[in-house]
């Protein structure tokens, strides 16, 4: 009897042809592992790792990890950058939705007479930031490709209402037929209290091209004092998961001695909120501008550049529990994801295979962002095999990029001689 | 009294200061988790990802992880390419030791009168992989930055000793004063059997410029029939510990239903053998041209660009239970480590902070492979700060390298409309 080839229910290729392999003499019986990978843990004693691969990752054959991807980028169209001059910047996109055949994308917007000089420097008409005196605008596109922008969907209020100095970093929400955007709301130049903190305020449509009604409402509360979110709560992205809104959002924490960022849920049943927040906070201990999906039962997450586990897929079947489920390389930053099931409630999701992310194009006296497209497959429906390979090729100009710094020359250079 | 305040002893600073920080009003007792990071697992209900961040990472600060590194690359002197005509390779380095202050590395060596054109194309002057018609070439530095070629190490023996096609992928061991190199040894040109399936021999010299006694022994065998290595055992890489000479593998498998690589350890007590292997094998699920190297009291691997786990470092208390200790970004290919220890059957170790990794440089015709050095900092002794940051950025043109092929845009752009 051949103990290795088991039929996984998920891989119809085997199970098809299962019953046809009973007594194979191709596959013989061994106490070694064997060649034939199992596809779930067989009945050996195995090695750490092996016991991770088992554990960890859905499937042990990596090519077939759904939540596994390379990303491929495009360039999009339909953006003026006032040639790089650092006075127009476009960043941190929302998700994408479709309506009536169009794509929607929102994203802090900042049209300014000066590039971000800096907390020191800034004043009522020179940003401070990169997401200084921004608004938030949005853009339309009926093929993901090129997009004509549609000018500002919230603009900042008056003060001294709450986010009269900048908004920016919006997510969308839709919800019983009618759009909510949420963003970071500052009543002051970022940074000038030496930090970048402020509330979230919110924003209501009933459709997406508006008209919008500003509301100043903190939608989630930092935590009490000495919790890991007590100041700050930035990036709320809310999915709709069984039947209510979960709020995600991250906050930074542990700065004194080696900063630390990590993700955090809030839950409520309409986007006014309350929001509570898990007992489990925080659910996702890595990641920067971490995105979220629903894929199968659960909510799949996307977790980018900070943290143990940064450059991970992750995945939780109870949106509050999550584990790496894939590493990956080249990530898109601050992405926002066209996931048609974020608001739609399925009981079982497919995932996604495209969004908008954006680049910080630094230059002192011209910093800007600017926003492109990405492509992957971290859907059930799709099987591109092009994007399973497991490995990005770097050219030897990019690796050359990422050099030692004079500093690191002077250093090495003497420890080479001892 | 302040529950989240933990001494470390690793953590001299904290614990230093301790005693002072008992009732200190600052650090709230909360029932969230706290502002300032535990740095032992606290007794609160946690998520899975807080389970994990404690579980599988020795510290809970991702820039205070010791096997965390950024890479930095930078080009080395010394070698001729022949105007990147493809009739010149090195590729594969081995590791590098220092011997009376000179440091030595080895690598193949291909100097052909044309490129590789592949198993269809080859004759007894043309290769058909990168890797054909080789020999074993050293090179010296005093820097680790500029070097010399001294030429060939190791010739490729006359048919029909075993190696006489061709030698490549080298890796040294010094043991009881004597220099031992593996490599692969073809005696048919790579790929014209349908694979790269080859055993491994051996040279032993009583210095390091030689004169090399070539053995074609085989040092490791292919498993038996049925067993995951049962056809290929490539880059073998001998690492002394516990007394013991620790040969690290790797071999591919299950190539019908999707190819897996992982990587195995055979244990013996002198360079000729006979290697055991572990039962546990395979040791590590993921990684191509894997590098070890002696840490603390165990072996650290450098996991590159294969498997889930891919682009991860991996730690391992007794050698063969390894468990993901960090995940990095823009690894070196094919490394050859600059490991003090690697060789010194030291208790603890220090780890590395250097090497030699090459690049496949792929042109139609003239395809070629050249080497370079990088830094980093896996070493308890280095305190690089740069090394720990845990973000590499990309520019705009790296992520449009990396973009959509024709068959991808032709997919994408029918989806886009439905």
């Amino acid at each position: 009897m051949n103990r290795y080839i088991i039929c996984a229910a998920s891989f119809v290729l085997l199970l098809a042809s299962c019953g046809s392999h009973e007594g194979n003499t191709s596959n013989k019986e061994v106490d070694t592992f064997p060649y034939d990978i199992p596809y779930e843990k067989p009945d050996l004693e195995l090695s750490a790792s092996m016991e991770a691969l088992y554990d960890r990752y859905g499937v042990p054959i990596p090519q077939q990890n759904e939540l596994y991807t390379q990303f491929r980028f495009s360039p999009i169209t339909g953006f003026d950058y006032d040639q790089a001059s650092g006075k127009v910047t476009r960043r941190d996109p929302s998700r994408i939705i479709k309506v009536d055949g169009i794509y929607y994308v929102w994203y802090t917007l900042r049209q300014t007479d000066s590039a971000p000089l800096g907390a020191e420097a800034c004043n009522d008409t020179i940003p401070s930031t990169d997401w200084d005196l921004s608004d938030i605008g949005y853009a339309t596109s009926k093929d993901g490709f090129n997009w004509e922008e549609k000018g500002i969907a919230v603009a900042r209020p008056s003060s001294p209402q709450q986010g009269h100095r900048s908004i920016s970093t919006p997510e969308i929400l839709v919800w019983q037929d009618k759009y909510y955007l949420y963003f970071q709301a500052f009543s002051e130049a970022s940074g000038t209290s030496g930090g970048d903190n402020c509330p979230v305020a919110m924003a209501e449509a009933p459709t997406p091209d508006g008209p919008w009604q500003y509301y100043d409402d903190i939608v989630i509360p930092t935590g009490k004092s000495g919790a890991w979110d007590q100041y700050s709560i930035h990036d709320p992205l809310p999915v709709v998961f069984k039947g209510k809104i979960y709020m995600y959002y991250k906050s930074d924490y542990n700065k004194d001695m080696g900063q630390v960022r990590s993700q955090g849920v809030a839950i409520g049943d309409n986007p006014f909120g309350p929001f509570e927040k898990s007992a489990l906070n925080p659910v996702i201990s890595s990641g920067h501008e971490t995105q979220y999906f629903r894929f199968k039962e659960g909510i799949a997450a996307i977790a980018t550049r900070d943290g143990h586990e940064h450059y991970t897929v992750q995945y939780s079947d109870d949106g509050i529990n999550f584990y790496q489920a894939s590493i990956c390389d080249l990530m898109p930053e601050a992405s926002g994801l066209y996931d048609p099931d974020a608001f739609t409630n399925v009981e079982y999701a497919n995932g996604i295979t495209w969004g908008i992310c954006h680049i910080n194009n630094y230059s002192k006296g011209k910093t800007y962002s600017s926003i492109f497209r990405f492509d992957c497959d971290l859907s059930l429906k799709l099987d591109d095999p092009e994007m399973k390979v497991n490995h990005v090729r770097p050219t030897y100009e990019e690796y050359m990029r990422h050099g030692l710094s004079a500093k690191q020359r002077a250093r090495i250079k003497g420890e080479m001689r001892q």
